[in-house]
Formats: C-alpha cells, structure tokens, sequence
C-alpha cells in the first residue's frame, strides 16, 4: 500500500504561510535542501486543494513544468473548476475515497500539499499515513494553518525529530489510529457490554 | 532582570486542553516531572488570566495550598474579578506594565500559565523572554490554544529540542525580536533621540 504523507514547513505557532500565501520567513538550507530531495525521491503523486493549486501556478511560469514535475502525476481537488492545464489532473469526485483507491493501486509515496483543507478531509477520512513538520523559530500570529479540525483526534508515533540548519525542528511521524476518539471509546465499551 | 517563561505541554496542533479544560491525552512521565521539578526550582512568580486561575481553583482542594504552592507568588489578572483568595494576588491594571515593572524587581524567573490569552497581552507588550513546549504525539482538531495572535511576529532562537518519553519532543526558545512591542520600541527610539 502506498504511503500518504501531509508535511510543510511552519511556524511554532502552526502557520505554512501569512494570508496572502507569502513565506518570507522560510529558511531553505542546504539541510532542508537535502531533506526535500531525499523525499521527492520516495514520491510519484501530489494531491492538492484548489487554492494550492492557483496559489502554485501563480508563482510558476506559465507554460513551464511546474507545479507538475516531471515524474510526478497532479491531482488538484475541486468541485468548482472546470479543468486544470500544466498536465495536471482534476478530481471532482469524494477526496478520501480517491485517495483510498489511489493508495491501493502500484506506484510510490503520494504527497498532501498545501493549505490544510484538502487534508482535513483527508484526516477525516482516515487516508493519510504520515505527518511532518519542520518548525521555523517564529511565531507569526495570523496566516494559513497547517492543521484544522479533522473532526476527531488522531494519535501519532514519533518517528524522527533532529535541529537542522537555523533553529528549525524536524519532527516526523506515523499516524497509529483514529485513537481513542470519546466516540470511538464508547462505541467500543458498548461492543464490549454487547458481547 | 527577571526572565519570563511562556511553556506549556501541547497537542502537534497547539492546544494546551479540550474546550472543557480537560488534558486526558497529556504524557505525565518521569522526564516530564524532571523538566517540570527542575524548572519549577528556577521560578518564583507565577502569573494566570481569570480563566485559568478559575480552571486550577475548581481543580484544588477548597482551602488548600494549591494553586499557590510554597514559595511562589501567585499573580491573577482580571478587570472583572473582586477578590481572589488561596494567598494569590489581584492585578486589575495593565498586565504588560504590570510585569514589566515585576522583571526589574529582584527575585527568580516568573512563569506565566495558562491558556493562551494573558500571554497573548504579554507577548505584544514585549515583555515575554522564553517559550517553551512540550509537544505531544497526537492531533486533538479543537480547543484551548497555546498561542493566540500576538499582533506582529516574534522571531525566536531555539536553545533545546528533545525528545522525551512517550514520543514526546522539548522545545526551549529565547525570544530574540522584535521582542519589544512596537510602543516600547518607540519609546526607546524617543528616548534615544531626546537623549
């Protein structure tokens, strides 16, 4: 099964970017430099919500290969748009369920870009299998989230936390379960009282 | 001058609790009363809004010494409050003069607790000098956050980042700037220019 991965770098106070998308703030060493490199090298899919996607085209210039890159297949999720160019592929359809069958089908790592909405649904429907963060020294107090409420808690296994170049704290982990929501626990007790 | 400390335990999503105070989900390990016991010995003032002080009286024993242990002075900030009891202190006026002329009097580090909206005032007055956070594997979606948006950026220096028991991670931060707020930067800038 193919592995999800939701991961960005933020601010100590859990912000991607300032409102307007801006990331002045970034340090992009040579450390995280390698740290993006040996991941894109595990990965053949980028899913990514709508604003992501006019936020990433925006910025790449028009015609070229971005936000598309060579090897890797864009899947950009909206139900508004009526089509995406650059190569890059548009799903209409239920997020959770496409990626469920996306995870089934051969191929490498599959990464959740961007601004927190297409992975709340994601969280939510239980598809994504590992979160990382690279925290920057800074606190930003306003911008874009890198988590919202997926509705439910999520327990984690840490799997690596290193410093890397300029304060920033690497932190990787695996999501073990939909945990123990209240819900989930009740539902279980009850089973338990049934059985 | 005395150093203020901002820390607290924290979801991945940056919430110090659930909506209703509770921390069912926190790792209460034998590192985490080592980090805890060794800080707790540095300090001598602690500092609360009215929402926390009101969570940690509902928690104490009536008459008790709890929340105002031996040894540490208790400080509550509310305009709305008459009368605080346990041996803690009222403050009704400004908070961030108020600790601002608390650092210059002698005494250990002061600590300031709680859920996010007293440290919030204290952060724009500029008069916070360490953050720290014990970040826990697990994504809670929603509740009481450990930062609320102090109105500018705060850049920050890490000083320690480790990994406790239970996959939990340390990280200690020096503010470094603007770590004054942008009123008491123009008054040193008056200052300079009237001296």
């Amino acid at each position: 099964m193919r592995t999800v991965t939701y991961g960005a770098a933020c601010s100590l106070d859990g912000f991607i970017a300032l409102a307007d998308g801006s990331m002045d703030w970034l340090h992009f060493t040579r450390d995280v430099q390698d740290v993006v490199a040996k991941y894109w090298a595990t990965i053949d899919v980028m899913l990514m919500g709508r604003k992501t996607w006019e936020v990433a085209t925006a910025n790449a210039p028009a015609g070229g290969e971005e936000p598309s890159m060579a090897g890797i297949t864009t899947y950009v999720f909206s139900r508004t748009l009526q089509s995406v160019d650059r190569g890059a592929h548009l799903v209409r359809e239920d997020a959770g369920e496409f990626v469920r069958q996306l995870k089934e089908q051969p191929g490498k790592g599959i990464c959740v870009m961007g601004g927190g909405e297409l992975a709340q649904s994601l969280f939510a429907a239980g598809v994504i299998d590992e979160v990382g963060l690279n925290v920057h020294p800074i606190i930003l107090g306003s911008g874009i989230p890198f988590f919202r409420d997926p509705g439910r808690r999520i327990s984690l296994r840490l799997t690596e936390a290193r410093v890397l170049d300029g304060g920033c704290v690497l932190m990787n982990y695996r999501v073990v379960g939909p945990a123990k929501a209240k819900s989930a626990r009740a539902r279980t007790a009850s089973a338990g009282a049934a059985g």
